[in-house]
Order: structure tokens, then C-alpha cells, then sequence
């Protein structure tokens, strides 16, 4: 029997679309420049956000520039978004007018899959739409990211930035935050974890403040001597050089927890070696290729290796709330919109310490 | 001031040392052939043992044929071993002459240290004495193992097999049983688990009844259809073939947990592929270099892939008394001594259903 395909049924909007300025790149090899777009009309879910602050994620760098190919010009990326609501869809009852809120990686999500309802988002069997630089779900539009002066995203998507938080160092929280605090609470990290941390960057330091706020023991594995006096400052407890093979060799079989943050492929066997028993790491930023390690090492001793992504919305929010319990902010260095070619110059050099944040007040 | 070294006190000892006869390799490239050495005088902490039945591992052969180095000659191998108690040290209280025992992979280690307070003691500070081919605590004398009419052992390293356990089929459980049987417990594996195993041979078929004992949902993967049907009387519940691209990708991010037996290094990215969220893989088998893999395959879907040795003392009991009170047992191959070359050829082979078993009363 045939039947007659059914037209998409129109979304019922508020509004019509908004005219919104960001700073976007037209091609891999090319800086990013002002552009201008429109916003979408108001969905009945949907919330307005005017944005005030807008961090830097090194992902954000590696899709401007498509490291990872897949990158659909013109890109505007950002996905560390705080700001205020400005309007909201007929159908919101979480967010008012007025409230600080926040948007993390992605944006939206079929809501009805396993992974969804039990709050893994993320990882939605249908895929979840990300923040930028990835088709929305009715219009199959690339979604355009935080470095705008407003961004409109589905209500279950929209954190709550906690009372009395200072908003200007919330943003690199929804990124660089949730991706550490994610594996600390899967692998329970608590009160006397020995917990240790290799690379000391946006996520490591996050690492750090996270893992030493939860009651761990927080040692840095760092290659460079220097940057021990800043991982105490940060909350670190003890320092190991990872080139030193003495060092090494003490800590070997010694920690329940290692948050591996290199965000390239790098060999795991010196790392798996400082695991005890039943000890696990967690690769929270080498994406692509690992070289070869011996099986030997997760064998003996009864080690693993894990990675992690984000949290769902649920665990994000969750994070909000812990860092405001705990007064916990990411270090963040300030710029201005037109600043950030020069920022992603300095990226590339690991030269920030540890997280460049756009503050939109300084022009856009 | 000097002071005068104290001789090393003497070790107590009941009776003088008895002869022995087992069978052994005198070279890499030789076949095992009978010898005859002499087994300890009791210590006030040891036992004695007639051996019954030992079943023959893969690492006895890559011991025998020094596959991994470091194998002293004359090399007596043997760690899958089940007897009678023929005597006990003055200090041996929990075993009695006629006890019906067992010995896995250990037979001593420090006892002092965190590992072996904590029931561990295959991870020993100090190294446990291995049961074949590693020296002993007091003399250095390099072990011998089950391969052999009689083995003296300290008592705390002795298993009880439980009554009413058809003591023929126990030895394979003391390697393969404790290998399948501690990863099982360490990451939960229980009602309504959805498990896979990865080959179905010594430790596969194992894995696979013991994780149907445990209620788990039980699927083998297998690089040969003909191994279904010998799965699903085995107690596995589903097959998969990897070969077939269409059944691996059907299976994309379903498992909660995979026990990977490949003995040998191999790419483990189509594996944690099926693995769904927070899904772990346990290697037991491949030891030596595995080849790269993509960090994204952990870091999506928040997956790990861990190792797992033989288990502690505690749990080896704890297994033995599961596999009493749920009548699981290894499938067994009966030989004579006088066929352990013939086995291991056919070893070399996977030509065995599914595990080799030296029945000493066929003659030794």
C-alpha cells in the first residue's frame, strides 16, 4: 500500500529570527573576522541568551582550523558560554528572564533514547547537536557557537549559573570543568584518593582544583620542573617531572587515579607503571592515535584505562553547583573579542595560564 | 662499633627432603622427559601433597620453551594442580592428612606487605614465588611444579577443593578458573550484565560459564562460526562472528563489559566499539606489545579497557566454593604424563576442548 509522505511539520516559533554578530573563520588557513547572521525565532523551548562571556577551548581552535576535518565554513566556534536570559519559548519554565545561565558543548539531543533519559546526553543514540559547527535537528543548520553576542539554545540545555557566583569565571567551567569533574565522579575520587594529574593546562589545572576539593591526595606529572610552584598554588600536594626516571621509578605502583590530560597521542605505559592496584587512568584529551603499550601493564597489577568525555546536563549542572559550594573558578586570562587570532597564536604555545575567556563588555 | 653478621637462622624443618619424580625440559628446544629431584623437607608451615591431577596452561609451554626469557633448566612446569594431603609441618592448622587441596600459580610470598595483608598476594611487594621456575624465599632453589608426583607447598598457599567437588576436572580452575573468574568479580559482573568473550579456548570457555553462573547475558565472539555451536552448549546466549563486518556493527556500543582471552597482542578498537557506556574490556591473555589504538574509541562513551592477573588466595577460594555450589567445571582432555608433548603440540595448535589435563594415575 503506498502512502503519502507527511510534510516536516512546521516549528511553531515566537519572534521572528534575531540579527547577531560574531567572529567566525572562512576557511582553515584564514584568521577569524566579524561576520553577521541571524539567530533563530524562538522555538516554544527555546531560550535567548544575551552572552557575556565566551571561553577559549583548544577544540575550538582545532575546528576553526579543521585539524579534525568535517568543518563546515563559515565556522564561529565557542562552546564555554555564560550569559543572561533575554527571552524565552512559551513552553519554559526553567529559565526566567533576567537569570545567569550557561552553555556547555552541546545543545540539543533526541531526548528519548536510553542515553538521554538517563541523562547522558552526550551521548544520544541519535547524536546530540553540538554547540557549533553541527546540523540542528529540524533545520539542519550548523549551529554557530559562543563567540557571538547571543546564542538561542533549547531549554534542557541551558545550566543554571548558581547564586553568587562570579560569572566572569564561570564559562571555561562548561568545557574544561565538566570534562574533568566527569571522570573524577565516575572513578569516585574522594577523600584520600591518591590521585595524580599529568599536564598541567586548562583541564589539568580544573584537574587539580577538582580532584584536591573532593579530599584527594593531588600529585602533577608535569615534563616541565617549572611548573611545580604553580600546581601547588593551584592545590597540588606534590610534584613528579616526568623526565626525571628516578622520580618515576619512586612513584611506581603508587596511585588509585591518574587524570591524563595530554591532548595528543603520547605512550601510556610510563603512566599505567604508576598505577596500583586496580589502579585506573582516564584520557580526557588525546583523541586520535596511541602508540602501542604492553599488555602487561593493565595485567599485572589489575590496571585499566579509561577516557572520558563530557558529563550529560545533569552531571554539568551538578559540577555548577560543586564549584559554587566550593568556590572553585578555572584561572582565567581576560581578552577581548578582537583579541583572540593572537590568543589561538599563544594557544598553540601553550602561553596561557589557563584558560583565555572573551569578555564581551570589551566590544565584539 | 662492628657488629658480627648473624648466620641466616635455619629454616625448622620435619623429616629430611623426599625424592621426587616429574617431567621436564632440560633446553628451549627440547621435549619434557622424566627427572627425578628432591621436594623439601617440611617446614613447620608447609604441606605436603600427592598430586592427583595437573592441567597443563599455555604458559607452561611458553615456560618451557623460554617464549618470555628467564627460564631457569631443569624447567618442571605445572601450576594447575590438585592432590591429597600426604603430611603436614607442626604449625599447619588448617589443613589435615587426606584433605582433598589445590595449588594455583603461588606458593609464598611475604605476608606482610599491604598487597598480601589485603589478600592479594599475586602483587606482593616483593615479588611471590611463583610455582614453577622462580626461586624460593629461603634457599633460592628455583621452584618446581605440578608436573610431578608431589609437591611441598606452604599452607596458606593451599587451596581446600569442597567436598563433593569431582576433584578430576578442578585443576584447570586454578589458573583459568581464578583468571576468567577475578575479573568477573572486580568489575561486577552479575544478573542482567551484557557480556561478551572474546575467543573460546582455555580461559574463553571458562569466561563464558562462569559469567552465565553470574547471570550475565553471555556473548561469544569468535573468529570462526564453526566455535557457535560449542558457545551455546557451553552456556552462551548469543555469537558473534568478528569477521562479518554487518554483526560487529549491529553489536556498535551494546556491551556492559568484554572479557578479551586473544592470548596475543591485537588491535582492540573493533572491541571497545561494542562497548556501550562506561562498558569495560578486560585483557587477560595478551601479555607482550599491543598494536596502537584511537583514544576517541575510550574517551566516547566514557569506555576502559583493563587488564587482569590470576586473583589473591582469598578469591581462588572464594571461586572454587562458587564453582562447587554452582557445578561449573572446566571441559577436560585426560592424558597420561607420558603425552604432555603430544599436548603441547596440539597446544600450539588450539587443537583442545578446552583444557588438558595430566591424570597421575595413568602413570608418571
Amino acid at each position: 500500500m503506498a502512502t503519502t509522505a507527511e510534510p516536516t511539520p512546521a516549528i511553531e516559533t515566537t519572534g521572528g529570527p534575531t540579527p547577531a554578530k560574531g567572529w567566525g573563520t572562512d576557511a582553515p588557513d584564514q584568521p577569524l573576522r566579524p561576520m553577521t547572521f541571524e539567530r533563530r525565532a524562538l522555538r516554544p523551548d527555546d531560550v535567548a541568551i544575551r552572552i557575556t562571556y565566551a571561553g577559549i577551548c583548544h577544540s575550538d581552535l582545532h575546528t576553526a582550523r579543521n585539524d579534525w576535518g568535517g568543518t563546515a565554513y563559515p565556522n564561529i566556534p565557542g562552546h564555554e558560554i555564560v550569559g543572561e536570559v533575554t527571552a524565552i519559548g512559551n513552553e519554559v519554565t526553567r529559565h526566567r528572564v533576567g537569570d545567569i545561565v550557561a552553555v556547555g558543548c552541546m545543545v540539543d539531543s533526541c531526548m528519548t533514547c536510553d542515553q538521554c533519559l538517563e541523562g547522558w546526553e552526550v551521548f544520544c543514540r541519535e547524536g546530540c547537536t553540538q554547540t557549533y559547527n553541527s546540523p540542528d535537528r529540524h533545520t539542519q543548520e550548523i549551529t554557530k557557537g559562543g563567540y557571538t553576542d547571543h546564542i538561542v539554545v533549547r531549554d534542557h540545555f541551558v545550566l543554571k549559573v548558581p547564586h553568587g557566583m562570579d560569572q566572569a569565571r564561570v564559562a571555561p567551567l562548561l568545557c574544561a570543568g565538566i570534562t574533568t569533574y566527569s571522570p573524577l565522579r565516575q572513578y569516585q575520587v574522594g577523600e584520600g584518593t591518591k590521585m595524580a594529574v599529568v599536564g598541567l593546562g586548562g583541564l589539568g589545572h580544573m584537574g587539580v582544583k577538582l580532584g584536591a576539593a573532593m579530599g584527594a591526595h593531588v600529585t602533577i606529572i608535569t615534563t616541565t620542573p617549572a611548573k611545580g610552584e604553580d600546581a601547588r598554588a593551584l592545590g597540588a600536594h606534590d610534584v613528579i617531572v616526568s623526565t626525571d626516571p628516578a622520580q618515576m621509578a619512586a612513584a611506581g605502583a603508587r596511585f588509585d587515579f591518574i587524570l591524563n590530560t595530554v591532548p595528543v597521542g603520547h605512550e601510556i605505559d610510563p603512566y599505567l607503571q604508576l598505577l596500583g592496584r586496580s589502579g585506573r587512568m582516564v584520557i580526557v584529551g588525546a583523541l586520535t592515535e596511541m602508540p602501542p603499550f604492553r599488555g602487561i601493564n593493565l595485567i599485572w597489577w589489575n590496571r585499566a584505562v579509561g577516557g572520558s568525555a563530557i558529563g550529560g546536563i545533569p552531571e554539568t549542572q551538578e559540577m555548577l553547583d560543586f564549584c559554587a559550594a566550593k568556590d572553585i573558578y578555572p584561572e582565567c586570562e581576560f581578552i577581548a573579542m578582537e583579541e583572540v587570532n593572537e590568543a589561538y597564536e599563544r594557544l598553540l604555545k601553550n602561553d596561557v595560564r589557563y584558560r583565555f575567556v572573551i569578555d564581551m563588555s570589551r566590544g565584539l
